[in-house]
Formats: structure tokens, sequence, C-alpha cells
């Protein structure tokens, strides 16, 4: 099998693929453009929500006392003013495959020569049993993982409206849906979609299957999707350098794996729209050199 | 003698000097502000000449297309918005003194609790004999050394028009200035000051005193002004760390001075707004927080 084919059919292999429409990916995405890469960038239309949502940022240089949803626009306008689409695939894992990498999207198999993460960071700590049934009952990727509860029931526990398709996709795969909206805003779910006001505690095994403990109870089901819009990094990307929480990276924004870089508040603190905008800048560059001197190899 | 007094006269003693009007130098006094510290910004009015005259920046998030011109407008209405104002006075040095930096702006001194470089990178490579002859005969700066070549002769090497200022201010003391214009823009110089178009190899030691070679012939002056949009980093801050060229940093933007952070093109490539802008609030966050820090001690 040739590289970039997969059982016949031609897999586009982007230079970079860019993965979060915060600023960082923004920025990112814009060098990578300047610099005449393919470029993969993967995200939300609606930009990162955290931009979209800030009430008034006080130190962008050059948009003095900037609303978040109006940066959001700038960032969407710019986007397409550069010809860069937003893909709106979510990545359920990245795989370092020696000279490129596979980025997977549900059940399908993305490839991009370098990768820079630009995902946030997860402000939510995780549930208490979470990272322990994660793969045995419990999932980050309702697209990948929905086969698996073909009939058969799923919690869905939503940080943002915007997991609200996830689980409508799943109530038409799973014979019951229950969905917890973790934030205040009306849901526009099916009706077949179960909604329960209450704040999960701890995921636990139980002799059927899982369950969701509530202060009001346990609910029993057979798998728990937990969908934020940031996951670990280090459930992302197997071998990726963490520190926990943050991406490891030098001044270069380079990973620990050749080929993939980080940059925004994914690499740590301070949590600052024009820092992240900085890295992401910097992370492309990097990866736009990382990919010349390979071609010269 | 009290701190932060000299021979009876009250010095303030800003939390922050930040050198440089940048987008390092404006992000970082954005982001000190917003966290309510007391900011002394040096540089000029007109923001840094190398933003003013870029011609389009395609890759700065949220300014499409934006032009330098339009962008350092930007830069310096937004300071006006954020009640910034910028000091015109050119550092000639600045001394860690322990718990404070002593900045010398020509026979002033100014007092900062933590200083902040974002001078940019000197692009001109220095004339041959300029370093050797430095402090002998060669200064960086006419508003410190004047004094120093009252009724003698001087020769000085203008890379910007702004320099304009520093060569008439000298033929107010000197008995003859001459003027290297290292740029194509029309002078406006007094008239005593002459001008000649022509390109300095060379600074050297004659018996008289020094004499500025070019192709040709030679200048003979009693001293040389070289007079530059920036300084060479490790000559503005005796005892800092640099590879060279560059200040070396980690990625909080601190130095190995402790108090004294740089930002920018300063702290190497790539030499991008964007970048410059993330680091200069990187850095205006650190020196915050090593001011509380010490405050708590």
């Amino acid at each position: 099998m040739q590289k970039g084919f997969q059982g016949g059919d031609a897999v586009e292999r982007y230079d970079i693929a860019i993965i979060g429409t915060g600023p960082a990916g923004v920025s990112a995405a814009l060098t990578a453009k300047n610099r005449n890469k393919s470029i993969l960038l993967l995200g939300s239309r609606q930009m990162s929500e955290k931009v979209a949502k800030a009430h008034e940022i006080r130190n962008y240089p050059g948009l003095p006392f900037v609303k978040g949803e109006d940066l959001a626009t700038a960032f969407r306008n710019q986007l397409e003013q550069m010809e860069i689409p937003v893909t709106e695939q979510r990545i359920g894992a990245v795989y370092a495959m020696g000279d490129y990498f596979a980025l997977q999207a549900g059940e399908e198999m993305l490839e991009a020569r370098t990768v820079i993460l630009a995902t946030g960071v997860v402000m939510a700590k995780t549930l208490p049993g979470e990272e322990q049934y994660l793969g045995r009952g419990v999932s980050y990727c309702a697209t990948c993982d929905a086969p698996l509860y073909r009939s058969r029931t799923a919690v869905v526990i939503g940080y943002s409206p915007r997991e609200e398709a996830e689980a409508a996709f799943l109530a038409g795969v799973c014979s019951r849906v229950t969905y917890f909206p973790m934030y205040k805003d009306e849901t526009d779910l099916p009706e077949s979609v179960e909604v329960i006001r209450e704040t999960p505690e701890e995921i636990l095994k139980r002799e059927t299957g899982l369950a969701v403990k509530t202060a009001a109870g346990e609910y029993a089901t057979d798998g728990v999707f937990v969908l934020r819009e940031a996951v670990a990094p280090s459930q992302l990307v197997p071998g990726l350098e963490t520190d926990g929480t943050h991406v490891k990276v030098n001044r270069r924004m380079e990973t620990n794996l050749p080929g993939l870089f980080a940059c925004g508040d994914l690499t740590g603190t301070p949590y600052q729209y024009v820092k992240a905008a900085g890295e992401g800048n910097v992370a492309a560059i990097s990866a736009a050199a990382y990919i010349d001197k390979k071609a010269k190899e």
C-alpha cells in the first residue's frame, strides 16, 4: 500500500493540520497560509466559544476594548478573506506515524505532515471515574463510538450547547439517551432525549454497566459520553509529553514529538488571547520550517 | 540617602519601565495597565518605525491586510484610550540595583521596580571600529555625551530621519557637525550641519582623533555618534545574558537578571508582529507577578 492511500482511495495529505479555532489556531492558520502551506483547520466555524463569550478584551493590541463576539467575527472574516475553510470534524486521536500524522475523525482517518495542537485547556476538572473508565464505557467522541452503543443506553454529559448535536445524533442510534446539560441555557433536543438538570458527581461501575451518580441518585447506563470543547492533550496524542494539564513546549513551540507543535492556552499560563495568537504564529513558522527541512533530506 | 530620593529630589519609582514602542512594548504596556501597575513607557510617540513602514501585514489576527501605518495608528490610539503616555527619552543604560533598576536617560536617572526590554533588533551590522572605540570617541547617545564634544567636531551617522533632531541638537553644542544619512529621505537639518551622502565603511583611530572612512575618503572628527533605533542589548544592560544579537529568555520572558524581562524581536526569530505582541503580554504578566511576590516578602 502506498503512503497516502488507504484501500485504494487517495487521502489528501495536508502540510499542516491545525486543531482548534481559538486565537492560537486562527493565528497559526493565517501564518501557515502566508507560507504557502496546505492547511487543514479543524474546529468550529463559530470560532472558539471562550472567545465569543468574552465580555470585553482590554489588552489585545490593535483592537481596543474589543468584545469577544466581535473578535470572533473578525477572526471568522479574516479566515474567509484568506480563503481558509474550517473543517468541523472532531478529532478523537492523533497518531505519530513516522513521517506523517494520522488524525482520527470518527471512522475517517485524515493525514498531515505536521500537526499544530491549539485545543485550549480543559477548565472543568474530570469527573471521578471518568479517566478510570475511559475506553471501557466512557467516551469523548459520539461520532467515533456511537456504533458501540447501537440499541443500548447512553448518558451524555454536555459542557456546551454545541454538544446537543452529538446527543441528537446518538438518539438516532441508541435505545435511550439521557442528557445532562452542564450549562444554564435552554436545551434544544429531540423529544426522545431525557434532559436531567442535576450535576454528575461521579461515574461508577455497576454490575450491569456504568452509572452516573448525582446528589439525587444514580442513573444506570451502558455508555457515558463526556463532551467538552477540549480534551486532555495526553489523551488526544499518545506519547505526548505533558505536565498533566499542559503540553510541554520549547520557545519554538516544539513538543517532544517531531513535527507536532502546540500553542495557546494548552501550553500553559497566562491564558491570554494575544499570547495564544503569538504562539500560533511561532508554531506555524516552526511547522513550515520543519516541512521545508524534511523536503531537502 | 533614602531609596527613591536623589539629592533631596523625589524620583518616582515606577512598577514597570517598558523600553520600546513596537508591538511587544505596546502589548506589555496594555497588559501592565490592566494589572493596575504604574508604567513608564519609553519610546516614540510615532510608535515603531519598523511597524509604521510595513507595507501590508497579512497574518495579524483580527486585523486583516492591515497596513503598517494603520497598525501603528491603532496602537497609538489604543495607548491614548488606555491613558498610557509615551515618554520620548532615549535610555543609554539600565543598571540592576538589587531591588530596583536605574535607567540612564541623558543626565537624568529614572527608576523602576522591573524593566521590560522591547527594543527590537539591530538589523544593521555594526561598523568596523564601532565597538572598538565605543566610549572612546564613539557614542550611541547624543543627549548623554554631547557635553564631551562642546566646541569640538562630531560626525553623526543617522539610521533614520528621527536622528536628525539629535544632529540638530549637537549642532548647537559642537563646533562642526557632519551628518551621514543612512537612508534615502530628504534631510531637514540646520544649515550649519554638513550632509554627506556617502556610506561610512569604517571608524578609524588617527593621531588627532577619529576618522570616518568612506569609499571617497576620510572624515576626521573628535566624536562619532552612531544613532540607530535599537542598541545591542548587552550594551544597554550590563550583565545581561545574550547570544550576541538576542537576549536569552525562558517561556515566561525572564532574563538572567531577576526583575528584568525581554520580549519581541529582541528575544529571537521569528520577527513577527503578533509573536512580539504575545511575548509583550507574557512579559507584563511575569513582571506584575514578580512585583506582587516581592511585595509579600
